[in-house]
């Protein structure tokens, strides 16, 4: 079958509806004609399922190629991405959002596509707002996003985004306020009963000995619950106020990370540091007084709400969570609400 | 035994330098008395070893620790820190590097100490001119470094740091000048011989079909030893400086990229993008031509030499370098020359 390279556009004759649009799914009819996209084309073309002409010309791959990468922006990117899903066996096609993904198995006019695709660059940074803007794009008709990331030796990543839901059974403590004391950095319980009551009862701090170490999130969160008054080395209680500065200066994005640890606590979730794991917590969803915790769902890393991301420190946080069979979530602050977005690994 | 405490130190009378320096090595001898640090005077007043008081009165553990705290920069820390070697069955001696750590099972006096100990708070960060300085430092006196760095909750994470040896058993490969193509952020060679010839005998690229994918890296390390020629879409050849100019738009890190990306080049090993692990690169130290390549030995971050390192990062690269049996390495460019600094997790 014979194709004319017109625009970004290849048009063949009738006979191509049957054989490519009726059995294969390729294309869009126009009249008696079927126009294919740049990479369906490039995907017969290699192929030697159709051949492909530009001025009574015919052109061979690295020809067409080569035009096609000036007529289409990221042509190279969204080519490999379609050729990989298409040599997974799915049926794929081409969208505003790059591409629709149908399920497994399934042909289009049978279901409706599951997932829209977005295909980027390794290089290029991701804003939170267009994440966020490709999600509620997809929601809004109730289909997924992956992301198909292509890096730099033309490697094909997919990850899957959606919102994560954030709920554990952890119930309150209860009120006993009692005084801890703020040091350099970290604030200290010497009050040996205080100190168990709170680790078994809310898994807050770590133990040392008799006494208990709370980091700055814990015992602002505990203050402002009225649970403790914290206390500087001159013996002055200090205000929530006070205490939250002098806070942000240790940390300057303390503040944020008060708010997405004092939502998840909330939400009935054990929250404790993630720092061996790169992130700003790690988060247990089970979690029962005087026991010890057993495994952690989720890392949870705070950005703020203007937060650019740059994939490959991304694929990083991604992939360690995974490999310690975690969930990786970004939770960022939107008008005073706290949202929670789960990037992973999909593999398609 | 009773101490005193005076200034940053605790005084204790002759009955200790027999019981505490003699049989447990703590503290250094001072005429007929015995002066302790005020970590170890903590940790023996801890242990209710000893006591120690100050204007004629004997201090609570709470009280000499909130005052130790005021005397000493980092006290809690510092504790913490000994406390944790100590219950780990190490002999440790305070130093101006922190502390001096002997190998298991040596006492003081027996052999020389083996590591220098340095404790950091997860939150401050690291300069790299720092950590080269504690490096070197320690080189000149034949001592390893360990990082001891004090997370939110108090936990302790320990990290070695030594010079990483890259060498590699890849041979180069010959000359053979064809041409490729350079589309918007990557280089396709479309020969076929050619393509297969660097992929099986260099690794270079990606192999897509009977086509060669090629990084900018690559693409500037083979014009630059004159195996390939680089032409853009318009038919115009690119000299080295053109295209280092035209990859530093799009990656403006590029330039120390390619030169650490050569280096290891020639050192013999064979360098692919490491960015699903997120960093610049992965590495092997063995590659035999025509075969698949086995696992990978390490990551290589590349880093400016004016780097700060923010520890959680750090963290976060490591642990995700060991779940996937990879050494992290940092690589930055001194004085022209390319220096690799291994970081690994320690389990003291």
């Amino acid at each position: 079958m014979n194709g004319e390279l017109i625009g970004d556009k290849v048009i063949l004759g009738g006979e191509a509806l049957k054989e490519l649009y009726d059995t294969s799914y390729y294309g869009r009819p126009r009249g008696a004609t079927l126009e294919l996209s740049l990479t369906e084309a490039s995907y017969l073309l290699e192929r030697a399922k159709i051949t492909i002409v530009l001025n009574q010309r015919s052109l061979s791959f690295a020809e067409f190629f080569k035009i096609a990468s000036m007529r289409m922006e990221n042509f190279e990117l969204k080519y490999l991405v379609y050729k990989d899903l298409k040599e997974r066996g799915y049926h794929i096609q081409p969208s505003t959002t790059d591409f629709r993904l149908y399920p497994r198995g399934k042909r289009p006019g049978e279901t409706p596509a599951e997932d829209f695709v977005h295909v980027i660059s390794e290089r290029k940074p991701l804003p939170l707002t267009e994440l966020i803007f490709f999600m509620e794009t997809a929601e809004n008709v109730r289909k997924g996003i992956l992301l198909a990331v292509v890096d730099e030796e033309s490697e094909v990543t997919y990850y899957e985004v959606k919102r994560a839901m954030m709920k554990g059974d952890m119930k309150p403590v209860d009120h006993v306020k009692e005084e801890a004391l703020l040091l350099e950095d970290r604030v200290v319980i010497f009050d040996s009963k205080l100190a168990y009551f709170l680790y078994h009862n809310g898994f807050f701090g770590k133990l040392l000995e008799e006494r208990l170490q709370l980091s700055l999130v814990e015992s602002a969160y505990l203050l402002k619950k009225k649970i403790i008054e914290i206390v500087d080395r001159s013996g002055n209680a200090l205000s929530l106020r006070k205490f939250t500065g002098t806070a942000t200066k240790i940390e300057p994005t303390f503040k944020r990370k008060l708010d997405i640890y004092e939502d998840m606590r909330n939400k009935g979730m054990v929250v404790k540091t993630g720092f061996k794991f790169g992130s700003h917590f790690r988060v247990y969803k089970k979690a029962e007084p005087m026991k010890r915790l057993q495994h952690s769902e989720y890392l949870v890393h705070t950005i703020p709400d203007d937060h650019v991301f740059l994939l490959p420190e991304m694929s990083r946080a991604i992939r360690l969570a995974q490999s310690v069979r975690k969930q990786m979530v970004f939770a960022y602050i939107k008008n005073k609400k706290v949202k929670y977005i789960d990037i992973g690994r999909a593999k398609p």
